[in-house]
């Protein structure tokens, strides 16, 4: 790696800060170099949730310096026999992870150029061989630490294995045409409780949508409907009344649905996922 | 700014970690530069919540070495046409923000000397244009980053404007004559349920109130009393039995409310705002 | 210290991020030393929770360098005539904390060599003396960011008292002989809802133990019993189905109870401290 700057190591697990996961993991971390960067991306992905986890990823490692490296730790199988990797992207970043569907949607929407799984006999802390449910401090936080600090090269991670053999979770297509489109509601906006899909908008303005006109909207799960409105698309919040819905243009380029200052999700009771459809009709 | 040291910028926002915004915003941040300190002061402003977002920034700014970058995004009319702005403090800090009432207590505590309205043909992060949602990450970050950095000076930033046109929420004055004292509560301590007033402890004592004795305080909201009883005023919290309320000198020194490892915000509902006024008058 | 790395400090309280608290204490050590690099460990201890802040500590302090000074302020106390401290433990760490039981477990896991009371006519906050309330900003931030910054030296921190002097909260031992192990849940993992016992695993092992075997648990808190049953033994949460109790190996080698994928502690009402007592049977 590029050791004329101080390397980044970029850390997303599910741990949150209730105990001392993360300071243990940091100063593993610290422990193998005193000058890599230590950067939280969030402790605080839902537990167990490897789509999360995996759509994360994609939502924050294109805005990083090339070359940083990312650890993801969301482990529900950890001890169990999923492989530990580092995948490096065909942008230039590396991602050190379980390998359990948390690269899904990098691998669609970067790319993966090439995968290791850690060889455990030389990229794990010794003296915790004993324990196996800890791999974020022993072997994850450790192998990238070792990565990141250039102790050892991308080679010397462990054997590489065909990209076709990493794990994923799945991603349906979106599809988009003159007057309509449909997607999925990919990610949730937890925070502000807003819903994302994957159709970008550059696509539904092509498609004929245009900024400030009423759409009509569906989001079913299975056989349930949701929501099936009509309702602005606009640039954003402000351009609607508090309380009030809007099909939206998000930070990533996808249409979104959000209540104004409120939660869409909670309001309709839509969640996130493959099974959450979204159909939007241009009205004439 | 001085390039001796290392540039430091520190971040407040109501973003949470729940999701990748943060990441997403500080790797704009690394991009930009690759030396500059990124401190986290909070993600954790209540949604929406202006006020708060404006005293935290007084509470702590004057602790930081002159010369730090601080960056609050609190900005529930992302996208319309409020201004964004970097104040630059009367004592030597610069406070990137939208201009929607983030700096009322800053100018009223510290002062603002001077204020630029920030260019977005010049201080917006490429191909973003087309997204209307996340200036955290497209404006104010990246702009915050460039200054701090060096890469732009403060009259890079855009064009001033007069700091008499900066937004202001209004902050109610407090009274303090001999005996009696009159202000509002002016924050919380969330975490511990204290209520913080805006009467200066150093008032009160001039005033003739001392540590140890017994006071007669009221809070109301409107023609509702929310309390109304004597109380001890005293130093800190152990002065008192655990349950019982006290008026202890906070650590901005103004008098403020606490129950002793309790919550006097749930036990009497009081919260905060030009609406929730304290009044103690001395008892003979 | 040896200054020819950069210091580290590592910060644990329980504060929260809800209000400016750890923004002004940061602030304070960066004002002392521009180099000295904070690391937030958590600022979710349980309020008050001098137990917790105590463990967490013994939990992660070993795994920094040697010259690594942790700050933990869990102070319920704060302004009473409790002490302030910095303890040296005989692994080569400093820790800076009120002396209220927080060393409790460091001082039996790793053993503390020396403990100097913080002398606060010079090495607090000038401009402080008024408030009581704030310790972690205007002392034990500050000499902390002193100490590690080479400002002062251990010795300048304040006077030396008795290590035989600081408080102790108590830890029961376990005891553990052929087929039978006894000893106490002695803290949780919140976000998992895993109950850790204080009986290492290599003990069990020695007592004919062994994975993938079945074992009888009984956990009570005084008379009442709060658990009782057969469960399997082995090395992690994949080994038993989703829902299933599991005793496992925990990542500080002490045998532990989980529900895989759930809460054990939420399901079987099992919280932490010296009055949960935990038995093991061996089952013929």
């Amino acid at each position: 790696m590029n050791q004329e700057v101080l390397p980044i190591l970029v850390f997303q697990t599910d741990f949150t800060y209730k105990e001392g996961a993360v300071a243990a993991m940091y100063g593993v971390v610290r422990s193998v170099d005193r000058d890599v960067e230590i950067i939280t991306a969030t402790h605080e992905i839902p537990q167990y949730d490897i789509w999360s986890a995996s759509y994360r990823l994609s939502q924050y490692v294109p805005f990083w310096p090339k070359g940083t490296v990312f650890v993801s730790v969301v482990d529900p199988g950890v001890g169990t026999s999923r492989r530990a990797c580092v995948a490096l992207t065909k942008d230039g970043y590396y991602i050190v992870t379980p390998d359990n569907g948390a690269l899904t949607h990098v691998m669609v929407k970067q790319g993966i150029s090439e995968v290791r799984m850690i060889d455990e006999t030389i990229n794990r802390l010794q003296n915790t061989r004993g324990t196996s449910v800890f791999h974020g401090r022993d072997l994850f936080g450790y192998c990238a630490a070792r990565l990141a600090s250039g102790v050892i090269s991308y080679e010397e991670v462990g054997p590489a294995y065909s990209v076709d053999e990493i794990v994923s979770l799945g991603l349906p297509e979106y599809t988009c045409k003159e007057g309509y489109a449909r997607g999925i509601i990919e990610i949730d906006d937890p925070n502000f409780g807003n819903c994302w899909s994957n159709i970008p908008v550059e696509q539904m303005q092509k498609a004929g949508f245009e900024y400030g006109s009423n759409v009509h909207i569906t989001v079913t799960k299975g056989t349930e409907i949701l929501y099936d409105r009509d309702t602005r698309f606009d640039r954003t919040f402000g351009d609607v009344e508090k309380g009030e819905a809007i099909l939206y243009n998000n930070e990533l380029m996808n249409v979104s649905l959000a209540l104004s200052q409120g939660s869409f999700m909670e309001c309709y009771n839509v969640f996130f996922g493959p099974e959450y459809v979204i159909e939007i009709k241009k009205i004439e």
